[in-house]
């Protein structure tokens, strides 16, 4: 089977960047290698951004997919470049927290960039997408085990996650992306409310929104919660943007709870 | 030869949900499938902008390209998802009239998306491009006969186009697209004008534009008309947006005749 | 090892112009062509601007590596098609400056597109991308000579670059292009400022400004000037806009100097 890498950056598709990349990727691994843009529109040097993008495409990708991930506002510092094994994939980015989703748990391990010959002959202080990462991605393309490349790394950069947490007995969260059709998508697992049964309303905004199945399940303008296509809780508008409609955006506070009055009250002491 | 798959969406390219249609993809028949982007920026839910620009490209595509089209409003709900067999070629979404284009005349065959074994094992209910119809294009291009897919579907969704009509020995239509340039296509097709000879005039915008040969006939900043790439007339401006100039946009009409006078009393009488 | 072909034009992605060519190509030389795009999000007609980024990008393909580029105002007239053999690729395109860059020097040679058995049947006269320059790319691709495809051409349209020069002591140039982060990318290469030393400064926008090794070597919001990834001299803000932060862009003069009371002086004299 040919190889398969993908791209994930903030580099944008009117410059040349990616083209360049992926030219040295074709050089080092041969033209037959398959190449797929996850997105080159993450918001400029936004790496928590890039983690979630590729945190909800990765799964869909198969074994052996070689993933390389590219917002790197510290390029030509001190920071180190990374290949992560986990979950039958391999990841080649900065060292900046961009791989956080893959290093959970005990199953991955990491590996610096270091050695020269997996590098171009130039490296430039302003391009190590191009110099550093692309290579590396294309020789992992041509079966080069990850070990190689460099160093265990064992202490790898994460970001300090939005998470979901409980709060007595309801689950707080944040909206942690906004997508083209403006829905919100939160930090809340839709399996972990599961349980909540059908009284379930979420609080956005100032407003309590029910679950649905779908967006048909709604009325035209009307918000709701529902299960996201990447698991996670989305909050949506039949037709219309949710953000728009809640002024909402990333960072905005999102509560789950059943609507009993007790729990409305604790609602109401949220900030 | 290597299997062909394009895709023609409203997703856009900051989010991952196209790459998460090509992983599904990739992991069903092989990374070595040929994957062409047709469009993702199709207006969001605009399903008949998918189809014009669908009808479009089509054509100059190899005999058993595989089209995957997702304009998908009614997601989740009872609409359901079609496999059409028509021109030689296989076109799958979901049966909203997307796939119009390719419904006419008796030289097609449609099948419904109903097999649980050509669809992911976990199906959302806001995702069917990549839990149903990527599958379903994946299957295909593996060679699966569309058949298998479900039963056949006798009554497809069609939608009623904008349509060019005979008007007192003029011919009557509207604009039906806006491209990047702001070139206006049309919904009249220029063979049906070919007859009208070298005083034929478009009406569009209370101007009467002259037919050219190409855009270097016109004067700068004169707008034209003339067969467009796809065999639609089409009004444009030299170095400029016609659709600017002429504050035109989809749904404008415009009507092609001689400039005699008769014709041009009946021209005045559109509103 | 598979074909490669990119792509270059200002066609954007919202309309299926791109997908097109795609689709003629891979109808001629087969499905498993390596097809990667270098960016169709040049400015409309601006010639110049794709002659720059095709420039950046080819020395990163490998040999043998085909170039499609599309910017062609003129198409239609009586402008010629070219296609050029330069660096140990080829090239084709329109004959109007688009491939200025792989014309300099004498390693270069050129031939118009003239044969009719390497077109489309039906050529329209709006879109020589998909009728004429796509076909002659494909039959690169398959092997064909670039001889077969018409006769030599010895006066091959070329730009007028902004260029460089040497003025008492200091190099003068121009910004020529701006890129999605705003770094300004300059005319002047930065292996003829080398030997400056270490007081060297550029002046821009009435300010001078220091060189520095890479983006990270600068206070925040603080413009300075480096060796761009091209090998270009590049003027860059950390975590923000040099074009906004110096009201600069395309045309605007840079002088290169050496902070010395005789050369500021000179720099003063600029307008």
């Amino acid at each position: 089977m040919a190889a398969l890498i993908t791209f994930t950056t903030d580099f944008g598709l009117r410059d040349p960047y990616v083209a360049e990349m992926k030219g040295v990727i074709l050089g080092i691994a041969g033209a037959a290698v398959q190449l797929v843009d996850i997105t080159h529109e993450v918001q400029r040097h936004d790496v928590a951004e890039a983690a979630l993008a590729l945190e909800a495409a990765a799964p869909f990708f198969p074994a052996g997919t070689i993933h390389l991930a590219v917002v790197d506002p510290g390029v030509g510092t001190s920071r180190r470049g990374l290949a992560v094994a986990a979950r039958g994939q391999l990841f080649v980015g900065p060292d900046n927290g961009l791989l956080t989703p893959f290093l959970a748990g005990d199953e991955w391990s990491a590996f610096e960039l270091a050695s020269p010959e997996h590098r171009l002959p130039v490296v430039s202080r302003t391009f190590h997408g191009r110099d550093v990462f692309a290579p590396a991605a294309a020789h992992l393309a041509g079966g080069l085990a990850p070990g190689r490349l460099g160093p265990v790394v064992g202490d790898p950069v994460r970001l300090a996650w939005a998470e979901m947490r409980e709060v007595a007995g309801a689950i707080a969260g944040s909206v942690v992306h906004v997508d083209r059709f403006g829905n919100l998508v939160t930090s809340i697992h839709a399996d972990s409310v599961a349980g909540l049964g059908e009284e379930t309303r979420l609080r956005v905004s100032g407003r309590l929104v029910r679950m649905v199945g779908t967006y048909g399940d709604l009325d035209r303008g009307e918000v709701g919660v529902l299960r996201g296509s990447s698991g996670r809780l989305e909050i949506a508008a039949r037709e219309a943007s949710a953000a728009a409609l809640l002024k909402a955006r990333r960072g905005t506070p999102v509560l789950v709870s059943r609507t009993i009055s007790p729990a409305k009250k604790r609602v109401r002491r949220l900030p």
